[in-house]
C-alpha cells in the first residue's frame, strides 16, 4: 500500500502502516522531509513508529501527528489528528510510539513533514559543531543524515567526499525481524538493533494500559 | 514547595507539582528558560502540565521529560526520566500531559530547560516574520513571549515600546479554577480558558486507559 495523502501546504503525510520508508521518500517533493532518514527498515512506516523511530537526535514522537492502530484483540483506535495545532490533550498517539507492538499494530500513520533547502547522507566523522538530525552506526560505519540550509549541512560535518547515496536497504540484515538486542548490525542513540531482537522490559503500568486499550475496563 | 533540583549542565529542572510558575523563573539562572511564559497560573507546575501547557506554539509535551503522578485512587506512577535521550518508548509521560486530571495529579515534574541569550514579553501586534514561542490573549490584549538571539526577538515582532514587565499574575481571574470554556479571560492556540471551566470531552479509549492506571487490570 502506498502513501495515502500528501498535504504540502499543511506539511503532513498519511501512509498505511506497511508503506516502505523509501516509498515515502519517493512520494515527497524535493524539499520536504519525513522524520526518518532515507534508508529502508523492516516493517515500513508502522514498524518504524512501533519501534519509536530510528537514529533521530530530536523528539521523534512529536512528528507523529496521528495514527490509527489495531490492538492485539482487534480493537481499532484512532488517535491524534493531521495538524500540529490539534495536539490538545488526552494523548493516545505518543504512548503508541515506541510501544514495540504491545499496544498493537499501526494501520495508518500521519507524519509531520519539514521543509529544507538541502539534505545529505554522509559518513559521520563528528567534525561538525551541530548535531545532525539523524546519526547511527551500521556494521561499524558511523553515518549521518541532515537537512537544512546548505550552511547548516556544513556545520553538521557534511563534506562532498564523505557523501553517500541515499536509499540503503537494511532489511536483509533483519530476516527474523528488527528488535532491541546486543551485537546487532545497527545502533543509534537509543538502542542496539539486532536481528530477531525483542522489546525492552515492559513497565507494569504500561502493561495495564495495553490491557485496558485491548478491550478491558469500561 | 520549591524547585527540587536544577541541573544546568543537562538543562533540566525538577519541581513539585504545586510549585508556582514564577517560583521556577526565580530559581533559574538568567539565560535558561522553562517551557512556559513568566506569568502565574492556577495550580502551579502540576496544573500547567495537567492542562497541557499554556500559550506555547511548539510541542509542549516534548519538554516534559518525566513525572511522578498519583492516580485518583492513590496509585503512584513514575514515568520518563531526566534527559531527552531517555525517551525510549512505553511513554506514560505524554498521555499525562493535557489529561486534565483524568489520570490524576502531578506530584513531581521534570521540565526541559532551554538556553537563550535574550528574552522578552510584549504586546503582540503580529508584525514579526517568526512566530514567538508563546502567544496568548488576556482580557482583550494579545501578548507574546519569546527567547532566543536578540535578532530573533526582533524578527518575532518585539519592540521596546511594546515591552511589558514579566510576572503577571493571572490566578485572581480563576477563583473557581482554570478550565476550558467560552468567554473566559485567557485564550491561546488550543483553548479559551474560563474560570470554573471544565475539561474537553473525554474519548472512550482514553477513559479506559485512565481506569486501568487507576488500579484496574493486571
Amino acid at each position: 500500500m502506498p502513501v495515502l495523502e500528501l498535504n504540502q501546504e499543511d506539511q503532513y503525510l498519511v501512509a498505511s502502516g506497511e508503506t516502505p520508508l523509501l516509498e515515502v521518500y519517493a512520494a515527497l517533493p524535493e524539499r520536504l522531509f519525513p522524520p526518518f532518514p532515507p534508508v529502508e527498515l523492516p516493517g515500513g512506516v508502522g514498524g518504524l513508529v512501533e519501534r519509536g523511530g530510528f537514529a533521530q537526535t530530536f523528539f521523534f514522537p512529536a512528528d507523529v501527528l496521528g495514527l490509527t492502530f489495531e490492538t492485539p484483540s482487534g480493537q481499532r483506535i484512532v488517535a491524534g489528528g493531521r495538524v500540529v495545532k490539534n495536539v490538545q490533550g488526552y494523548d493516545l498517539v505518543r504512548p503508541f510510539v515506541g510501544s514495540f507492538g504491545v499496544l498493537g499494530r499501526a494501520l495508518e500513520v500521519v507524519l509531520r513533514l519539514r521543509p529544507a533547502r538541502a539534505a545529505a547522507l554522509w559518513r559521520y566523522e563528528r567534525t561538525g559543531e551541530l548535531r545532525p538530525r539523524f546519526v547511527w552506526e551500521a556494521e561499524g560505519d558511523r553515518l549521518a543524515f541532515h537537512w537544512g540550509h546548505p550552511r547548516e549541512l556544513e556545520r553538521a560535518g557534511w563534506s562532498a567526499e564523505l557523501e553517500l547515496e541515499p536509499g540503503i536497504d537494511y532489511t536483509p540484515l533483519f530476516p527474523e525481524g528488527m528488535g532491541v538486542g546486543q551485537g546487532g548490525p545497527l545502533r543509534d542513540d537509543r538502542f542496539a538493533w539486532a536481528d530477531g531482537g525483542g522489546r525492552p522490559p515492559l513497565p507494569p503500568a504500561f502493561a495495564k494500559l495495553a490491557q485496558a486499550l485491548d478491550g478491558g475496563g469500561a
